[in-house]
């Protein structure tokens, strides 16, 4: 089987994200992909992001650590942004903070059709 | 190089902390070892997971996705247990809760020298 590298495509992905090109997204992302449990399909996954981007003009994702086992590619983020309001139910109110994300990608014919993401919300607590 | 294979040692790791046998840590985690940036060392690693233990008495290791790609290792984790008092500045008081625990962990000898953990907080909220 000609697997595509994993890797690559995830860079790729997240450069889609930090593009704003939300056009391109259906290249990486599946119809069907589910996210945290919930079943958004490409149209709610791009609903979830492109309402990150309205929250925090400044999101830029940003890979920590990467470890790649087909089919699955499993990511450390790290954030330095600027949510507007609240965030994960805090108010941030525009102030800089710094966390990350440990999220694990489940790939099917080179797109994503799950994600499990955990934010660390105790590091943002922290901060504010 | 022989490498062991980092998949049955990070089920050897846990089988340890499930059967709650510190005394045999060492043979799994470095001298060393930093969690989440903070550099506790074995002894200050195995404190952590005995006071964690003590917080929750019914703490039970349960591998929801495994990624391998050496020398680091990533773990969905799913907990279902009964924090006694407060967990993560949450007040819990027994009530059976279930969250999830994305984690990464660096290996060097076949021993974690570092590990980077973020747990669900804001599902636990959900659930309080």
């Amino acid at each position: 089987v000609d697997e595509p590298d994993l890797s690559t495509l995830y860079r790729n992905y997240l450069d889609c994200l930090n593009r704003r090109n939300w056009s391109s997204l259906g290249q990486f992302v599946d119809d069907d992909v589910i996210h945290n449990g919930r079943p958004f399909g490409l149209s709610g996954y791009r609903n979830m992001l492109e309402q990150d981007v309205r929250d925090i003009p400044d999101l830029r994702f940003d890979i920590e650590l990467l470890v790649n086992e087909p089919p699955v590619v499993a990511s450390r983020l790290r954030f330095n942004c600027s949510p507007k309001g609240t965030f994960l139910g805090l108010h941030i109110d525009g102030k800089r903070i710094d966390f990350t994300e440990n999220v694990f990608y489940a790939f099917r014919d080179g797109k994503i059709v799950q994600v499990w993401s955990v934010i660390d919300k105790s590091a943002i607590e922290a901060q504010i």
